[in-house]
């Protein structure tokens, strides 16, 4: 009876590099079993996009165009930063939710997201349990930030990894060539868990190499003792680079740069801890400096994907169709890993609230002593994510990126008053 | 009598993702003419490593090595900014440089820079002339701002304006999924011409794609006019890139964001237009922002150089000691090109004193009227210079960039007093 129902895909949060390698594997998945799916409709801009009843319809979209999505940055349909709140609070939102459903013949729902986008395919399915819809919930892990838990990794970090690696030790190559600049600052995405700045670590290959400080939020900063470190590194190697994350705090648990906008879920906009620290070490330290705020263009690099980034983005969006095919409900694939070295891994599964609104921050076992430094056992869990590089094809000396047309279904019920 | 002499040859200013690309192209080519040249000397961190007698013996390199700089950035024996004054001025200084050469049995000086270096070489000539030493004084051109004159383009240019392009096209793509976000800012370099700002007008399809507004150090920065047409792209389009030279200047010539820093060449260090435009993005229209500064990550992006950059590089290197072997003399060689589509172009030949302290800035009619993008003659101009992607090899998901030894030839003078 659930044969041939339609399945609803939607993007949320900070897109990644590979987030469409996901939606790729959903939609190929999807189209690969015409007997059991219907049709996969993408919502324009995430869950807003069903609120709005603006559901794009992937069956628009050629072979091509889909395949073309594995190698395409940004989020293909739109993503937004939109939380639903709880059951109780948001009654409206998730009852239109189950209405647009309803009217679509939606059968699946995978959401492609973070920690609270699991919370929110967790409560959509209690809902449509509760409204008698009957609709098969998953999750699809994504954050660029690696900060959930259970999953060996989450898709779109092991992208972002390799591309603040690479930066790192070229900009490193760069920095030892010009006696004159002694430090060179590297800020890079990480709110509240060191993932990507300690990805800068694989740059190094000895202590003297770059990164020679890395900043991570799980560290509390102390501007007397960086500046310490920075000039020791300084006098010891010549020149000193740092790279930040941008969820550096200090002992009162201010951020060190705050630009003092917060976003939809209620988290403070970052940016500038580079300047802070260059104005730090030109203050005390006298030293002359560059700074680089990597910002989007880590989480967009799709030139310089991570092929095993890639590869698990897209088993990810497979492997949901395929639990949803099998009758699994409430949970999401996950990566397991088998072994460091040589890398191996499997499709696992978990349950949605057990991934739900848990951050995953690094262990202090993957941090120095000194706080500044990843260790071995750090390195060992980061360098496969790195492996491969995944080169887009390129037309005219740019990357051919897919152009979905984004056709929306016709709408069926009256417009959202949200 | 000029046979089997020796060559030093040296990197100056700010380097490139393809400097060590030349550097190549120069010792492959005087290693094939063993009966001609001696052994290539490299200037331990340029000019200053001849005044130190710091002369790098590249003899201790294996082919191997020479031949991994082809794709290594930065630069392998270091550069300086340091600029020799007239040759009054810093007597002692070019008397110091002919004695280091005299010493060592140097027969041909190369020097690799931009339009500052073109000077210095020239004055080199002429007061080894002046000395009764025999030197074939040769340049060969370097700079990422692409500002030198007559020259086609030069050779660090292309990379970083590919890298530019496909930073842009990849943030672009990224904002576009983000429909919170409606201003995203990359600053890059430029700090008298905007040919790199002008680069990220590759990635646009039509005035509609990103980036919508350029800033060139060429126009002056007129915050009521910047604003006015932030407000409407957004309006319009539902979003603005806006890519930012660090060049930009105020009608009063005031940098938009100086750091007050000067180098040794005197010239203001720059940095900081991306978040001083971002703040007037958010105090007069509130919008939500992202910004990022590209800094030394653009001109070391070996990783995704233009493979037409590196050929280039390469080729200059090459060219200049056939030059020398040809008995050539206060030269350099320069890329003439011969059509736009096909891109066709060959080595040619260029007078010192024509390229030394000439800045190339964008022309007129290759900005469009309302000074926000570029016309169609400058993407003719622009587009074959990031054809093909010349990927260094990797390992272990990092490229695998040459490490030379850089051991010095023994001293043979008192340490210099400068």
């Amino acid at each position: 009876m659930n044969d041939k129902r339609n399945l609803f895909y939607a993007q949320s949060g900070g897109v990644t590099s590979v987030i469409n390698a996901t939606a790729c594997g959903v939609i190929e998945t999807a189209r690969q079993n015409p007997d059991r799916i219907g049709n996969v409709f993408a919502g324009r801009n995430g869950i807003v996009g069903a609120l709005r009843e603006e559901l794009i319809d992937t069956g628009k979209e050629s072979a091509e165009t889909i395949a073309a999505l594995r190698h395409t940055p940004g989020g293909a349909f739109g993503s937004v930063r939109y939380k639903l709140k709880s059951v109780v609070e948001s009654a409206a939102e998730y009852q239109r939710l189950i209405e647009v459903f309803r009217a679509h013949d939606i059968g699946t729902f995978i959401y492609n997201g973070g920690g609270d986008s699991m919370d929110t395919a967790n409560k959509v399915s209690q809902v449509a349990r509760s409204m008698d819809y009957p609709l098969t919930c998953l999750g699809v892990p994504k954050t660029v930030d690696n900060d959930l838990p259970i999953t060996d990794t989450c898709p779109g970090f092991g992208s972002v990894a390799k591309y603040v690696a690479i930066s790192t030790l070229e900009a490193g190559i760069d920095v030892a060539s010009m006696p004159q600049t002694k430090v060179f600052i590297l800020e890079v995405m990480g709110r509240h868990a060191g993932w990507i700045a300690a990805a800068s670590g694989l740059a190094a290959e000895n202590r003297d190499g770059p990164p020679h400080i890395i900043l991570f939020p799980e560290i509390t900063f102390d501007e007397d003792r960086f500046v310490d470190e920075v000039r020791a590194t300084v006098e010891r190697a010549g020149g000193c680079v740092i790279v930040a994350s941008e969820g550096v705090r200090r002992a009162d648990g201010s951020f060190v740069a705050e630009s003092g906008v917060k976003d939809a879920f209620g988290h403070a906009q970052l940016g500038g801890v580079a300047p802070h620290l260059a104005e730090v070490v030109r203050g005390r330290l006298g030293y002359k400096f560059h700074w680089a705020v990597a910002d989007y263009l880590q989480r967009a690099a799709r030139h310089i994907a991570s092929a095993v980034d890639v590869e698990q983005a897209y088993a990810m969006g497979k492997a949901a169709v395929e639990m949803a095919l099998d009758g699994v409900h409430g949970k999401l694939p996950i990566i397991v890993r088998l072994s460091d070295d040589p890398y191996r891994w499997e499709v696992g599964e978990a349950d949605l609230d057990q991934v739900a609104n848990v951050e995953k921050k690094m262990p202090a076992e993957y941090i120095t002593d000194d706080g500044y430094g990843i260790t071995a056992a750090c390195r060992a869990y980061l360098s496969p994510l790195i492996q491969g590089e995944d080169y887009p094809p390129y037309e005219n000396g740019l990357p051919r990126y897919a152009k979905p047309r984004n056709v929306l279904a016709a709408s069926k019920l009256p417009a959202w008053q949200g």
